[in-house]
C-alpha cells in the first residue's frame, strides 16, 4: 500500500468516481455513497455507483460493465473495497477474481475494526494498492457513515432559516415565507438525504407538520430521482412529557416514526410508530445524547434537526451537533420578531464559540451558510 | 456621440481607466473618482486619476504624461469630461487643445443640468465621442456623487455587525469583539471613504467613541494611503434632545463635527463643532430626511450610518437608506442577546420588504453581506 505518487490521470479518474458516488446521494443509506471507475490502458472500461443497500456495490457494477476488459485494469474506488460477506460478497474478492492489476482508493474503511483489511486482501493476491487520493472530497460524500463507524453516533446537521437580522417569525407568529422556493427545495433535498429528521413536540403541536419528503417540492433534484426511489427519513419527535396523541398529520404520511420521551405512552399509536423511552436529564428534559446513541444503534448516519428555537438551541448548547445549515433571507424583520436560538446567557464574548463558515452560497434570492464547529 | 460598437480593446483600456479611478477612493471628495487612459496607435501614452479636489483632473494628469503623444490619441475616461470652469479649467478644452482624435466615456455627467455638454463641446471641435462603455462599473465608483448630483441627497450606507443569529451584544452589553480584525479594518476603510459618519447620542453617551479613521487600523489599505493623505469624515451625531455636552472623546480628534438636534444648544462647543438645528417629526424625533438634505447641501456624497438598533432602525424603517453592509461573525449568541434593529411590528410577512444581496464575501473569518433595496 502506497500513500503517495498519484498522477494527474489518477486524480481525473478518482474525480469521476466521486461524481459517480453522488448518484446514490439520496438512496444508499445506511450504506455509504461509493463510486468506482475501471481504466484499462488509458480507456475507461467500466463505471459504477452503489445505489441502494442490498443491491450491488459500486465495484460490482463497474466490473460487470467492463467484462473481460477488467483484466489488467486499474480500479479507482472512493472507499476501500469491503472484505466481508455482508448482504453481498466481498468486493475485494470480486476485484481479484476479475484480474485487476492495481487498486487506488480515496480513503480506507472508517471503521477502525476493519480498516485496511480490503487493501491487505488485494495486496496478498499480488495486486498493488494505494490510498488517500482526494481523501477530503471522498470523506465529504459520507460524513454520517464515517462518524457512525468511528463513534457509533450520527452526524447531526441543524437546519435553520431566518432573516438577516436572525428572526424566524413575526411577533404574531407569521413565518410564511421567509425564504424563497429554491431554499425550501434545498431543505427538501436535505431531508431526502437524511436518515432521520428530528423535531420537537412544540412544533408538532403548533404546526401539525408531515415532516416527509415531497417529491414535487425537490426542485432541480426531481430530475435525479423518481418519486418511487425516494426514501422517507425516520421522523423523530422529541416529546419529553409524552404530550402527543393521534390524530396527527405525521401519521397520514408513509415512513417510520420514532417518538422519543422520558415518559411512557399509553397504547394509542398505530403500527409504524416506535415509542422510545430515554433517560431524563437533571433539568427535566429528555437526554438528547442518549437519543443520538439510540439513533446510531439504529444505523442512522445523518440526522437533520428541524426544530424551533428551544430544541435546536438545546442541541447546540449541549454541543450535540456537527454542522449548521442556515438559510438566510434578504429581509429585515426587526427586534420584536422571534429569535433564532435559545441559548443560555453567556457571561462574556470570550465564552462565545467561534465557528467556521465551511460553505457560503446563493440559493435563489437567499443565502445558504454552512458552518462547522472545528476551527480550520 | 455613439453609444455602441465598442471593441474588446476599448473595454481593456476602459477597465484600466476604472482601475486608475480607484486610486482616489479615499481622497477625491466631494469630487468624483475618475480615471483616464490615452492610447495612441495601440500604445498607452498617458494615464491619470483624479486624486484630490482642487488638484488636476484625471484627463489633465494623463495629457501631461502623454505630452506630444496625445495628438491623435483616443482618450478613455470613466466620466464625461467637464465643460465648466471650476477650480480647474474645463477638461474638454484641454483634450481639444491637445489634439486627441477620439473620446470614449463610461458615463455622461450625472448632473442632468450639464449632462452631455462636455461631449458636445468635443463633437463641435470635430472629435468623435461615444459613451456607455462599462457604465455599470463606472457608476459603482461614485454612488454618492451620482445620487447627490441627481437628487441633492447623499448615498446612505448603513453598517451593521452581528452574529449569524443577528445579535450585536450580550445581554450584559459585552460586544468586544463580535467580528474579527479584518472586518474591523474593513469598517475603517468604509469610514475613510465616507464624507460623513452618522451615529446617535445614545451611542456617544454609552461608549464615548472617537468616530475617526485610524490609519494604523486600516489593514491592507494602509499601503494605499499615508496617514497625512487620509481625510477624516464629517462626524455627525443625531442628538434630538441636545443631551450632549463636553468633554467628549469626539472633540479630542481632528476633523469636523456636526451636532444635529431639534433643540438649540447653549454655547458650550469649541470651534470645529457645528450645531445644526433641524425640524422635529410628529413622533418627537429629529427629522432624518431633513438631516440628509442638509448633508447633501454640504456636498456630502457618501454617508455611513454607524449607530445602534434604534437610530439605524429609524433610517431603515423611514426608507432613508441605499445600501446595507452587514458584517456577520460565525457565532451564535442566543435570543437573550441584543437584537440588530428596532423596526415597527409588521402585520404579516407580505409587509416585509425583500432586499437583494448585491455582494457577499468573506472578510477574514467573517462574512460581509451587502444589500440594496432594489429588486434586480
Amino acid at each position: 500500500m502506497n500513500d503517495a505518487g498519484f498522477s494527474a490521470t489518477d486524480a481525473t479518474h478518482m474525480a469521476r468516481a466521486i461524481a459517480l458516488a453522488k448518484r446514490g446521494w439520496l438512496t444508499t443509506r445506511p450504506n455509504p455513497r461509493v463510486g468506482c471507475v475501471l481504466v484499462n490502458e488509458g480507456t475507461v472500461v467500466g463505471e459504477g455507483a452503489h445505489l441502494k443497500a442490498g443491491e450491488p456495490h459500486a465495484e460490482v457494477h463497474a466490473l460487470r460493465a467492463a467484462g473481460a476488459h477488467a483484466r489488467g485494469a486499474t480500479a479507482y474506488v472512493t472507499l476501500e473495497p469491503c472484505s466481508h460477506h455482508g448482504r453481498t460478497p466481498p468486493c475485494a474478492e470480486a476485484l481479484i477474481a476479475a484480474g485487476v492489476a492495481r487498486v487506488v482508493v480515496a480513503m480506507v474503511d472508517p471503521n477502525p475494526q476493519v480498516a485496511g483489511r480490503g487493501l491487505r486482501m488485494l495486496e496478498q493476491a499480488g495486486i498493488p494498492t494505494s490510498a488517500g487520493l482526494m481523501q477530503a472530497q471522498a470523506e465529504a460524500l459520507n460524513p454520517g457513515f464515517i462518524k457512525r463507524m468511528k463513534t457509533g453516533l450520527p452526524w447531526v446537521r441543524v437546519k435553520l432559516a431566518a432573516s438577516i437580522d436572525g428572526r424566524t417569525a413575526l411577533a404574531n407568529g407569521d413565518s410564511k415565507w421567509i425564504t424563497g422556493p429554491q431554499a425550501r427545495a434545498d431543505v427538501q433535498r436535505l431531508r431526502a438525504q437524511s436518515d432521520a429528521v428530528i423535531t420537537g413536540a412544540d412544533s408538532v403541536l403548533a404546526d401539525d407538520p408531515s415532516m416527509n419528503v415531497r417529491h414535487q417540492e425537490l426542485g432541480s433534484w426531481r430530475q435525479r430521482i423518481s418519486a418511487e426511489q425516494l426514501m422517507q427519513p425516520l421522523r423523530v419527535v422529541v416529546d419529553g412529557e409524552a404530550r402527543l396523541a393521534p390524530p396527527l398529520k405525521l401519521l397520514r404520511c408513509e415512513g417510520p416514526i420514532l417518538l422519543a420521551s422520558h415518559r411512557g405512552y399509553p397504547a394509542i399509536w398505530p403500527d409504524g410508530v416506535t415509542c422510545w423511552q430515554g433517560p431524563r436529564q437533571a433539568q427535566g428534559k429528555l437526554d438528547l445524547s442518549a437519543l443520538l446513541t439510540e439513533l446510531g444503534r439504529r444505523e442512522i448516519n445523518e440526522v437533520l434537526v428541524e426544530a424551533g428555537a428551544g430544541l435546536a438551541g438545546a442541541f447546540i448548547s449541549a454541543g450535540l451537533w456537527d454542522e449548521l445549515v442556515l438559510y438566510q433571507a434578504p429581509k429585515l424583520m426587526g427586534s420584536g420578531a422571534r429569535g433564532l436560538l435559545q441559548l443560555p446567557d453567556f457571561p462574556a464574548m470570550a465564552a462565545v464559540d467561534t465557528l467556521t463558515f465551511s460553505d457560503v452560497r446563493r440559493v435563489g434570492a437567499d443565502l445558504r451558510l454552512t458552518l462547522t464547529r472545528q476551527e480550520r
